[in-house]
């Protein structure tokens, strides 16, 4: 195995999910795992999931301990990953999981966020046009947001093509182990089985400017975007049900057509055939973002369906994705389009 | 008990909630019961919830058992009810849960159903403008579909008032009692399970043309509508999340006050305290319809969030709520507000 | 209505499913609501499933605010009870919904819990024999625990009929809800939902001396109970897994005679036809408890499984029923044993 | 890769996850892919999870189309695996799902399966005592049911070590993928969400006589099971609760190291630390077996729990192992002990 990576935030979701992607890397040892207030416990009973792991032993985190490690992959609380990154230095490859190097303007971040704005990296959703380029090499990858991953995969071609109004309307629904591993009330098991609801209504959810960034940013003209997110009552996935007002002279085979020949040669984000719409459930555990088109006529709408799972397309799997091309591996190594279904 | 009420289609799920909710109804006695496939068995081994009828045997439907009953439910496939509509005369309240005279437009009707239009009867949404005066002493009535239901409640009063442009988005997600309870293979516990996926996509979901016709009513013009129904892991509940762009000089203040307006004196869809979201759990078994609004002012949209159980509120409870009507009973004879949860 | 109730603990799940049947009781008018830390909050926003309380707010629990009702429903944490009980006097009607007076063992308690015995008050599963006669008239009331209800319920007919041998094997589903509100990581969304997990093994879960007690009382001699409670991806519902090896001469229809004699004019206790077996979906909001049984005669056991809502049935439906009879009401006022399905 | 696998019944759950681990071994190359009611279907709308097989088409099961493969994976219809298998000759390994070559004892066939029994294949539980070597090579592999597993697994070292009477009790719950993918009205998601039901009860449950093969086989005496399988409201998953009577002088020590002798080197059955109990969601796609034990003095039992993925270890996994060590590959190749959590 050429490099050797921590994991900052082992204990929590996203750090699960880094580790079990990890394990089945040819090309990555596991070094360093470190946690906050759970340093020193073994990690079996923190991820009982992760067998192979069962015996390691969590550290505390702090910059000695990620120190000396090819990849450092960041877990951490948003407005932690700055002070850590300027500790590590320019020989690591440091993979930001949360939000602090997301956004570009700092207006933005500070008003949904209230906090200063640390700058920005490069963008791991290398699906983007130009993101590619900008990971190569890279010492600092930003990983996107789970819901800005789902809704920028699912819209990009409509406006790379010019086939919408920079408009969109996106509802989407995600499983609750986007909302962490924090116990709270709201989030137990007794209250979020048999139910769906709202929240971070009305343009409030902080992923709502890093999803106009990225729409903007393709359409070269500022897209506004109604967000919607749900907490859906499953443990992993996000659907995202978008859509955008169709400019004049759309038709049906040009809406297909831009997305085919958008997502051709994309090896994670998939159109589905003619017909068939995604699920969550067949991305669960996989790298996959399905997605489908329709034109509604009568209602004059570009309608884009596209379903991940949040942990590891929209989190992990982006994360190690964007790692592979960073570090001149093959772009998909250690990763799988094959879900766990049922 | 003043009244004497059948329920074609027993065995199916807008049937056995029906009965649930004619159980607990102090002016309703349950007549005869009828299925299909399934007369001749015991009603315990089809519903075996409803321990009270648990010695009822369902006979086969036809006009000879349900005549003589005051009242008689339909909860048939679409196309069955006109007959047997016919066939029972004038005498009988006929509340009809199926599509079959929801709609006023003919061609509608042919294009989204496939079959001849049969008319259209009083329809059984009271909170809709004029609905309640068509439905006092009238012998027949339509009940809503669940959709049309939880979408209408959201939309009317932001169309009454004004507010905003005549094209709604709407995505809305139902627990899977609203796919019936025929087996087929993507309805199967292990593949809804953890997943969400969209179905009817672009416009042509059958439920459609009956919000356009609700909403358009109320807007005194053509409302357009782009639908997206979803299918969640849940076994009953409807959230549905709406949007229409704001017109001109819409301020947050107005919305709400519109909202508090339309929805002051009603007795089943409520409008929750600012900063309270709906959620599917909370009515679960309950006729309410909770309903919350907000006002997305950099995304210049008005986003509408309404939670309803499918078939209470959406079906069995829409359908004695109006039967009440009918009947010149209190409107909320038999039905409660309080859900069972968690 | 004739009575007034108080309700201790009314931001709990078992306080909250109080308040939703005595919404539905005919001679009940709900009084002071009270909280600990929720002290001052609308009820709206602990419990939003309880629109027609949405306003009523939460008082402080004091002897004072409990006092002048008719009956006092204690729905609080172990060992606060006595206390409470003491101050009220004999006037009110008790209903401890919680552990503290179910014991009759001073040892098995302190060992349990932890703390001084309080004593031991009527016991409220009245299908237990000499149970109802004990409840009549009483002013106070120990609700027994949601497993020992579906569990004693299970077996009691079999050792009164002295069918099976004194030692029983459990294995009990309990949902979330059994184990409250309070936000813990291993109850969130998350980790419960498409997981099953057992907890409490070994005889150490604190109903195992309750199941024992009212076991070796019908039995009239001690009676071990080998009892391993799991949790299930469900909100609601226990289903208890129960067998004792037969007898000498014991057959099948022994058994089934013995079931139904015990359970014949019970209208809570309900032995289904042969070839049923229960499931907790049945049961959802209603008091009723499926049962079925089965005689392996290869080896050797009965089998008795039974379904109850851990919620009603197994808390405050078990609690309005109890109260019924201990104020002379009929048994089932208030109660339903139509459950909420699917 | 070294080997080309055909699988037939692709269009199933056994199927699709054996193609699932499939993908995911170096050694093995995915041949021919047959099913019956879905030959000439795309493998993307039937497994819509496998995309890197989307575009496979099934054909129909028949000898000429499984000739010619290294190994061939049966996952059909109990009773159809001894004339494929026949027709297939000795130059392919043969690994059948099915219970076909299960049962040594012909009326326990006859009397749980209804048709003349077929014989008797090495058995693909590995670690069970001499099981290893009788794969070893073989070209017939019978892969044990999902229920006898889980059960096998967790009882077999107490009956190794003698700690145990012959009458062991078991209650298992099941994810509904377990039943299969056949549309069935009672695995509706509307009817299994929310919902914790027994079948099979009183020992009329096929995979009975398998678990008392194996016990037996491993105590050297007959040993009696009473076996209560459940469904739970998940998609996949075991969890089986068994429990046996502690032979006299049994301890809790000498217990727990008969477990850690008995599991020590087991690379798929792994006994956890003390303390710690299963969860199924632990296994979530996951080959391993994890299993917790107690010694209840009071009620003189020893208490096993093991959770496994019904799908994985206790089907495609176990098979895969099994090949693997019949082809001379080591044990855990293409085998993840990593589950997908949460």
């Amino acid at each position: 195995m050429a490099f050797r990576a921590a994991v900052a935030g082992a204990s929590g979701y996203a750090g699960g999910e880094i580790l079990r992607l990890l394990l089945n890397h040819p090309e990555i040892e596991i070094g360093a795992l470190t946690g906050n207030t759970n340093a020193g416990q073994r990690l079996g009973g923190l991820q009982p999931h992760l067998l192979p792991l069962a015996d390691r032993v969590l550290e505390a985190t702090s910059a000695q301990v990620l120190a000396g490690h090819d990849v450092v992959f960041l877990a951490l609380p948003h407005g932690q990953s700055a002070t850590v990154a300027e500790q590590l230095g320019d020989t690591a490859l440091v993979v930001d999981c949360g939000a602090d190097f997301r956004l570009e303007d700092a207006a933005d971040w500070e008003r949904f966020y209230g906090s200063p704005h640390a700058g920005t990296w490069p963008y791991g959703l290398p699906e983007l046009p130009g993101a590619r380029a900008a990971l190569e090499g890279s010492k600092r990858i930003a990983v996107p947001g789970c819901y800005p991953t789902a809704v920028s995969l699912a819209l990009f071609p409509a406006y790379a093509a010019g086939l919408v109004e920079p408009e969109a309307v996106v509802v989407a629904a995600s499983g609750t182990s986007g909302a962490g591993k924090a116990a709270k009330p709201h989030l137990l098991g007794s209250e979020v089985m048999g139910s769906m609801t709202p929240y971070g209504v009305g343009g409030t959810h902080r992923h709502t400017p890093e999803m106009i960034q990225n729409l903007s940013a393709v359409a070269g003209e500022r897209v506004s975007v109604s967000f919607t997110p749900t907490l859906a009552p499953m443990p992993r996935g996000i659907l995202a049900t978008c859509s955008a007002k169709a400019r004049p002279g759309t038709t049906a085979e040009a809406v297909r057509a831009a997305y085919e020949k958008a997502l051709a040669d994309e090896p994670f984000a998939h159109l589905l055939p003619e017909g068939q719409w995604p699920a969550t459930a067949s991305v669960y555990g996989s790298n996959a973002a399905l997605i489908q088109v329709a034109y509604d006529e009568a209602a004059g709408r570009v309608v884009v369906v596209s379903a991940i799972d949040n942990l590891t397309k929209g989190t992990a799997g982006g994360a190690v994705q964007s790692m592979n091309i960073a570090l001149g591996l093959p772009e998909g190594l250690g990763l799988s389009t094959a879900g766990v279904a049922p």
